[in-house]
């Protein structure tokens, strides 16, 4: 029996710090990104809750210049008609605000739900299936919180049409996308969401978030 | 401009050891937790990310023993459901697992969607409708890290029926639910995953969940 790790103030503080430092990140510097580590974060990734221990996650490390290429052309379409959806000053900060580095990021690495997985026997999601495709989520979470502590910044890019990422990467058609992520060193770094900074949006009060029954 | 943080070597190695003893936890002790604690958790859990800044994420403190008890009846007739559903050795094995602390944990929260939030104005969900539930998803994880390192143990219960618990909770039908999560003082610390120490599943070997393209 091993003991229990006691996590002190120092520790607590510094990890509120990367909870607040570890926003989304869409300018990357072009330093290289050490292979192995990349690999220690998805180990690390893998430590992330599953539910009935499922590990459903699957990781796809995105490097031909071909399959990149189809990721950023879907993301130029989909994004064209995000855009054609505002009018006025919101279409203007719209298309002013830069949305992914897919062309600075030196590392892109695609998640996936494998739903048929036999990992787990079932077990906690008969009444949430939902839950396994939440798992495969938090692996991502685990990573983009490793990457920071590593100085690394990781960027979600969710303006994508998921069958055509499947297609675009060739993986079984039956897994589900579940984030794009371009990964490197952050050309600038900032503790307040980009959206926050930009105008597009406010943080909500713990009243609005917060009720009791 | 702040400074942003350097992260050193000490504090990865203990971050990788709030991931490691993070732990689904079903048994609790009786100690109470300061409810100011759990003010600070929500609101730490709130810097998770969220796509278009929406912030979707809804909390509900469920104190009264009504309300507790509409999620422990609900929890009991679903798992009587999914027992029913193996056979053999694998029923024997699910029947012997503890896997919700209802009775003992003295927090119970849960954790909402609301899929309906103007936050954000949709921002980064045309394609991937299914990120605003991802966000709600990442402050649940947020949430559970932080309490880890305040020595807190949280156990998330997947197996109830998600209509029902918004009823239990009298929270808008609309709302989704996410996660209810059981919190409190752990009675034993464990880095093994409880299923993987009791013969459930096995951890998946990292060239099962990578590939390269």
């Amino acid at each position: 029996m091993l003991n229990a790790p006691e996590f002190d103030e120092t520790f607590r503080k510094q990890f509120e710090e990367l909870l607040k430092w570890r926003r989304d990140v869409r300018s990357f510097r072009s330093d290289p990104v050490d292979g192995q580590l990349i690999e220690h974060l998805i180990g690390l990734a893998s430590l992330a809750p599953s539910v009935g221990y499922s590990q459903p996650w699957r990781f796809v490390l995105v490097e031909s210049p071909e399959c990149r290429e189809s990721i950023r052309a879907n993301f130029e379409h989909c994004n064209r008609e995000a855009l054609s959806l505002y009018s006025g000053e919101k279409a203007k900060l719209y298309a002013n605000l830069k949305l992914a580095g897919l062309g600075d990021a030196p590392v892109h690495l695609a998640v996936f739900l494998d739903p048929h997985t036999d990992c787990g026997s079932g077990l906690g999601k008969t009444t949430m299936p939902e839950t396994l495709e939440y798992s495969a989520v938090l692996a991502v979470y685990t990573l983009w919180l490793a990457a920071r502590s590593h100085g690394l910044g990781v960027g979600w890019v969710s303006i994508l049409d998921p069958v055509e990422v499947n297609q675009g990467l060739s993986v079984p058609n039956e897994w589900k996308s579940i984030a794009y992520l371009c990964i490197g060193y952050p050309r600038e770094d900032d503790p307040t969401p980009e959206l926050l900074r930009h105008g597009w949006e406010n943080r909500l009060p713990v009243t609005d978030i917060l009720i009791k029954r």
